[in-house]
C-alpha cells in the first residue's frame, strides 16, 4: 500500500487551506485525531480534575509503552516518556559514567543542544569530546571511527538524521564498532523517528532519543527514550523522583529496573495521549510506506531545486531523509523564508549554531530548510518550486 | 475585595455540575479562560505548524516572565519555565555544588521526589542528608536548624507546605539561619504558590520551585523556577542545551547569565501560555484575597471534620494551608475516597511514600487529603461533611 497524500491531507486540518507546509523537521501538522485526543483530555481535566481524568485513561497510558516498543523495536519496559527529545537525550547522557581522561566521540553533524551539554560535562570531569571525520559523501565514516576508538571511549553520540540537511548516517556499522570497543551508543533519532525506520533491534543502539512534534506529528512538549534494559545496572541513576525509584526507608532508595527510571512522575497527560495516538497513526500507515512517500516527495523537491539556476542544494550523504536544504544566490536565507511565507509556504532557516561543526566546515551560516511530509501533494511542492524560481528571478532583477 | 466562590465557580467548567472538587493540591480545575488559551493554541498549531504558531505568541511568551516575576517577587530574568515542579527542583538542586562530607539539611515533611534525588546524589558524592527536627507544633524549628548548621552545610531544602497536611513552615527564619551559615535554600513552593504568598523578596530564598497544575489552576506538565541571579556564577550549569547556553565555537560554550539557563529550548507552547494565563488570573484575584478565601473554606472543612466523632484530623502546625487531612476510624483511606467519589466528591489519598519521614514518625500510612480552593462554596463543603458523617455511621453499622 502506498500512501496517498490527498487522503492523508484530508486527515490534516492544516492542509485544508492552500498552505504548502514544508516544516515537519521543525514542528509538523498533527492529524485531526491526534489534536482531538489532546483537546478532549484537556477538556476532561477541566471537568473532573487532572488526577481523575488520568485515572480514566490508565490503560491507554500503559498501552503507550507497547506502541512505542513496536515503533522502536524493543520491549515496553525499555521505553520512557519525557517532554522533549533533548530531555530524553540528557536523561540518557547523564546516566553514562564519565571520568577524567575518558573520551566522547561525536559526528560532524552533532546537534547544538547535545554538544553544549557534552562539552560542559566533559570539561567539568576532565574528559574530551572528539569529532569522528565523515567520508567524502558526508556520512560519518565507520573506518575513521574504528581508528579513533580505544578503551577510553565510553560513549559515542550518533545523530541519525541531522537537523540541517538530508544526510542519513549509517547506524549499524557505528554501533558495532563502538560495541567492539566497549562504548555505549546514544542514537539521536529526533529527525528520523516517524519518517524512517529507527529501531533498537535493527541498529543495536543502547539508547534512542526522539521527539513527538516532528516527523511523528505529535504534540509539542513530548519526547521518548529507548534504553536497553541490560545496561541499566551499569548506569548512574541519580536524578530520579519517587516514580523513577522508591523511597524505601528514610535514608534509603531503590531505582526502578526498567526505562521508567528516566521519567518523572508529573507530565502532561493530554500531550502524552496525543503522542501515543500519533505513534499509532504512523504504525497504521506503516513505517516503510511513510519512508517511501517521504523519499518521493522530498526527492521531487530536492531535484526540482537542483534544476533551478541560482539555487544550491546543500544535502550531504548517499541516502537522503525528508529534509531538503538550499540557498538562493544573493538572497539571505531569512528573506527566502519570509518571501515563501507571504505565499503561505512554510519553511525555516537552519542556522550555524544548531550544527556548528558541519556548518563551519562547509562555510555555511544560514540555509533554508524545507521538510515535506507524506501529506504534501506533488502539486504543492511544484508550487513551492515555482515560488523559489520567482525569488531567483526577483533577485536577479534587483530585489527579493 | 473578598472572592465570591459563586462567581469564580461560574468561571470554572468543573463547577457547573454538582461536583464537590476538593483536590486542588492534586491537580486543580482550570478556569475556562486558561483551558481555552491552551486549546486555542493547540488548534492554531494544527493549522499553521508549531513554529509559526509560537512566533505569533512571542510577546505573550516573553511577558510570562514578568507575570511570574510579579507573582514571585523577583526580576523577570530570575524566572525559568519547565514541565513540572520536580523538574524545576531538580534543575536547581543539580546546580548546587556538593562534595564529599558536605551536609544537606531537610525538614521532616520533605517530599518523596526531592528526597530520592537528594539521597542518591548524597550517596554518590559521599555527602549526608540530615533531618532538622520540628518544634512541638510540627513546624520546622529554626532553633534546631541553627544548632545543626555549620560550614559543611551547603544546602537546605525547605518544603513550604507539605503534600500530606495543612502545615505551613516558617520560611524567612529558615532562610536567614541558612544564609548566616553560608548555605543556599531551595524553597519547594509546589503546594503554596497560588494559594499563599511565596515570594523571593519576602522570604530571601535562593530558589523557589513550583507547579502550574495545583493551586495556580494551570495545565498539567508545567512548572516554574525562581533562581536568584546573584548566585548563578557559583552554580554548576552543565546540563544545558543551546537555549540555556551558546555553542560559541566547536569546542566552546557559554552559559546564559539569567534563569533561562535552567530551561530547555523545547516545551509545550500551549501549556506554557496556559500557565501564564493561570498566573494572570491569580494576580487579578489577588494573592492575599486568595489566601483569605482558601483559609476560610479549608478552615470550615477542617473544623467540620474535627467535630465529627470517629474522624481524626491530621494537620500539623500553627497556621494552615488549604490542605486538610484526616481519616475515619475503621475505614481505610482509599475506601473513604471511593465512597466520596461515588457521591461526586473528589479527594485523594496521601500515602507514606510521599512524605515518609513525617508519616513514619506519626505512625501513619494512608490518610485522606481534601484541598478546597476558593471556588468551592460553603454549601459544597457542608455536603462533603455530611457524606463523611454518613461514612462514619456506615462503618459503625458494619460497612463503609
Amino acid at each position: 500500500m502506498t500512501i496517498d497524500p490527498e487522503t492523508t491531507a484530508l486527515d490534516t486540518p492544516g492542509c485544508r487551506n492552500g498552505q504548502v507546509f514544508l516544516d515537519s523537521a521543525g514542528s509538523s501538522l498533527a492529524p485531526a485525531r491526534v489534536a482531538d485526543t489532546v483537546v478532549d483530555h484537556l477538556r476532561r481535566e477541566t471537568e473532573i480534575g487532572g488526577y481523575r481524568a488520568a485515572a480514566e485513561r490508565e490503560e491507554d497510558l500503559e498501552a503507550g509503552y507497547s506502541v512505542f516498543a513496536e515503533l522502536l523495536g524493543c520491549a515496553p519496559e525499555e521505553i520512557a516518556f519525557t517532554d522533549s527529545a533533548t530531555r530524553s537525550w540528557f536523561a540518557a547522557f547523564r546516566s553514562i559514567p564519565l571520568k577524567e581522561n575518558d573520551r566522547i566521540l561525536i559526528t560532524e553533524v552533532e546537534y547544538g543542544g547535545n554538544a553544549v551539554a557534552m562539552l560542559r560535562r566533559a570539561e567539568a570531569v576532565g574528559a574530551s569530546v572528539e569529532v569522528v571525520p565523515s567520508d567524502p559523501s558526508g556520512e560519518v565514516s565507520p573506518t575513521a571511527l574504528r581508528e579513533l576508538l580505544d578503551e577510553r571511549v565510553r560513549f559515542v553520540s550518533l545523530v541519525h538524521a541531522p537537523t540541517n540537511g538530508g544526510l542519513l548516517n549509517p547506524v549499524r556499522e557505528v554501533v558495532d564498532a563502538a560495541h567492539d570497543a566497549g562504548a555505549l551508543v546514544l542514537l539521536d533519532g529526533c529527525q528520523s523517528v516517524g519518517q524512517i525506520s529507527c529501531r533498537a533491534d535493527e541498529t543495536g543502539a543502547d539508547f534512542i532519543a526522539g521527539t513527538g512534534r516532528k516527523w511523528l506529528r505529535g504534540p509539542r512538549g513530548t519526547g521518548f527514550l529507548y534504553a536497553r534494559r541490560s545496561i541499566l545496572d551499569d548506569l548512574i541513576l541519580d536524578e530520579i523522583d519517587h516514580h523513577g525509584g522508591e523511597w524505601t526507608a528514610p535514608d534509603r532508595t531503590r531505582a526502578r529496573d526498567d526505562a521508567k527510571v528516566f521519567e518523572l512522575w508529573e507530565s502532561s497527560i493530554a500531550d502524552r495521549l496525543g503522542l501515543i495516538e500519533a505513534a499509532r497513526y504512523a504504525l497504521e500507515l506503516g513505517v516503510p510506506e511513510i519512508r517511501e512517500a517521504v523519499r518521493g516527495i522530498s526527492g521531487r523537491l530536492r531535484e526540482g531545486l537542483a534544476r533551478i539556476e541560482g539555487v544550491r542544494v546543500h544535502d550531504l550523504g548517499v541516502r537522503h531523509s525528508g529534509i531538503v536544504t538550499f540557498d538562493v544566490e544573493g538572497v539571505p536565507a531569512p528573506e527566502v523564508v519570509a518571501a515563501l511565507a507571504r505565499a503561505d509556504v512554510t519553511v525555516t532557516v537552519s542556522r550555524e549554531a544548531s550544527t556548528r561543526i558541519d556548518m563551519e566546515r562547509r562555510g555555511l551560516t544560514e540555509i533554508v530548510r524545507a521538510s515535506p511530509h507524506y501529506f504534501v501533494t506533488p502539486q504543492r511542492v511544484d508550487r513551492a518550486l515555482e515560488l523559489v524560481e520567482g525569488i531567483v528571478r526577483g533577485a536577479r532583477n534587483g530585489g527579493a
